[in-house]
């Protein structure tokens, strides 16, 4: 019924600089994370210009310390862990304490409100449980809010049904997929559902889909945002304009970056979304690399709402190469790369089409003198995630230049 | 950190008698609930033997009223609803409210605290979440003793075991069998358990097994016990003594009863158990008989806890029936039955041996006169479940005889 917390931390509003400074002295109690960040104390950083040249967090930082090493709670103080789904690597592990818990029950609770739900609806919660972050922290909103939670989870849709039959929701939950499966089995059926929202997240959903998923449904949708990394879904979402998601700016500094070259680009400009978390506690995000493409929308919302806005997400930076039907991800490479003997930990992929076929050369620094064995080793290893052998040309050292904020690892050159 | 809930319900220590009125009070806010229980004033109930008197509820009358026929709370009110796993029927929905939800953690943080949980602790919280209970119920409780969850949920063991590894947990918390599995795993790979307890409940298991398990991982194993109707898991566990389970008669009133005649069984005897909830508010349960076997211990334990004891459960009063290697629930054939035009609500399963095979016998009273059409229609209804075509008597209304308390549905005269 109450976002205590949130209003409590609205109190004093403090500058973005002082709430800045706060997140840094939190991150600071990892010696990890202060290696990372390359900063003694916090007020080095003596304004927002200075705050933009600290080093980007990304994934491959987090998975390199998990579970433990980014932590800056005690031990004790963690009360939970949440976990990226692990498809592109190790699982990286995610530690909360208490008052993270708290505040992410707090932020969703405030987004599902702005979604229009309230004490009075029943909302069908499909995301996943347990490791997941979605189903926990959807039901715990939902609570807070007063509604009732009805956690289905992702069961079978025969079920799924049943209890939409049973408990006659007002809320979906869920992702898009799911919106457009449950709205085809519902018209289907020939039932007339009594749905008043959806709120969506989790994958990229256009336009055309949601036009669908609305007419089906007979319902308004709502796209909403987050990953495991900060807290998890909730940290922003559309309201019932549906101009552009509403993001909770006393809780995160959102950044928009190119994200070849690092540099901030201004609002309204698409790049990739750079976030800092204010008030996280088990593990804060100091400039978190989201992959994720929005832009922050100018201006203020129709709706009247305080809370600034970015674009709807437009895609991911990179991550993610298709080849011949396989799924590839540059961490798997680099991985693999560093697995080999006689392999420095620089690499590129450059993708081609040659006779209307996806060729894959990788291009490989040495980390000393010697024969093609690094080549052929990695070249077998690879042919295990690709299914193709791909063509490595070892470089000398330094051989594939160097970037100052990041390197691009994927060069696709296919014609489409 | 604590059980604040908890303590504050112990200060002032109202009579059981007058914990059943509060309890009685809430249940005839429903007026099917006033109904079933033919009362129209809790303060009728003037002493425990006339508590003694009321009607037993069933999960027929759970899964009758549900989703909501039974609920005490205005709906506003209700936060949650979890669900029974529908193995034995429709799902019976269970709704909770928000000092439901706060009762349940605080119950279970106890009971995690009397198999020796501090917040130092990091438990493998492995049961299903969503619907069902105990996932989201454990979880909350380690959150609650500011230990740490790890929620792998049901997730296939060699997510658990990179989880084990990875989180090196002081706690397992699961079914039996996933021990036995986990604990045979961690042998085979030569790993050292740093496990110090395992809480294990939502089945069957002996001394046997439980030598077994304890060996295996190198940890105490505390036998744990509820079901979703009441909470959840956590309203009775094993301390160090493994002499019974404590449970906390400051939210719950146990009886034992003899599950044929319902009389109610002195300390010591082992029958059905009973249970009345005594601050429940969503759904309360005034004498739900759980068709768990156990009996009350008599005298205090060892470990010095002023919580009263029951033993471990023994068995289900009945429920199921293994037919032919088909495993048979009464209240599957009710539905039959009650799905058969001409049929009354009565019937009765005979299971004798002849020439060495099973033999299926099923009574059943006519609800009219006629001809044998129901007797052909009911059987072909029941083969579709029992892959085999049972016998089926007609008999004339009120043939079967009647019962005060309980109708015998089961007469299994099968030899061994
Ligand atoms: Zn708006
Ligand atoms: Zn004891």
């Amino acid at each position: 019924m109450t976002t205590g917390l949130l209003e409590h931390l609205a109190t004093g509003t403090p500058s973005l600089l002082n709430r800045l400074h706060r997140s840094l002295n939190q991150a600071m109690r990892s010696p990890a994370y202060r290696e990372k960040l390359g900063l003694s104390r916090a007020d080095e950083v003596t304004n927002l210009d200075r705050f933009a040249e600290l080093p980007f967090l990304t994934k491959e930082d987090l998975r390199r310390h998990s579970p433990f090493g980014l932590c800056c709670a005690d031990e004790q103080e963690i009360v939970r862990v949440h976990s990226t789904s692990g498809t592109t690597g190790d699982p990286v592990v995610i530690p909360y304490t208490a008052r993270d818990v708290e505040t992410f029950a707090a932020l969703m609770a405030r987004a599902l409100s702005m979604a229009g739900m309230t004490d009075g609806d029943r909302a069908m919660v499909t995301p996943g449980y347990g490791l997941w972050t979605a189903g926990i922290g959807f039901q715990t909103g939902v609570e807070r809010l007063g509604a009732c939670a009805i956690p289905t989870g992702p069961i079978a849709m025969e079920m799924q049904m049943a209890f939409l039959r049973k408990m006659n929701p007002s809320y979906l939950i869920g992702t898009a997929s799911m919106a457009l499966l449950l709205g085809e089995t519902i018209r289907r059926e020939g039932l007339t559902p009594s749905l008043k929202g959806a709120i969506l997240g989790a994958e990229q959903w256009g336009d055309g889909r949601r036009a669908v998923i609305e007419r089906l449904l007979g319902a308004k949708t709502f796209d909403i945002y987050g990953m495991t990394e900060t807290y998890g879904p909730g940290i922003a979402i559309e309201c019932a304009c549906q101009e552009g998601l509403h993001y909770w700016d006393d809780l995160f500094y959102f950044e928009v970056i190119d994200p070849a070259t690092g540099t901030v680009l201004p609002e309204g400009e698409t790049g990739e979304l750079v976030i800092t978390t204010l008030v996280k506690e088990g593990l804060p995000l100091i400039r978190y690399r989201t992959r994720d493409l929005a832009a922050i929308l100018p201006g203020t919302c129709r709706c009247g709402s305080p809370y600034p806005r970015i674009s709807r997400i437009l895609g991911r930076s990179d991550d993610m190469i298709t080849y011949r039907g396989v799924n590839l991800f540059p961490s798997s490479v680099e991985k693999l790369v560093a697995e080999t003997p006689g392999l420095g930990s620089e690499f590129r992929i450059v993708l081609t089409t040659e006779e209307g076929k996806d060729c894959l050369d990788l291009e490989v620094e040495r980390s000393c003198d010697g024969g093609d064995e690094p080549a052929k080793d990695l070249a077998r290893k690879m042919k295990m995630t690709l299914s193709a052998l791909p063509r490595v040309r070892l470089l000398p050292p330094g051989g594939l230049g160097r970037e100052m904020k990041k390197t691009r690892r994927v060069f696709d050159n296919r014609s489409r």
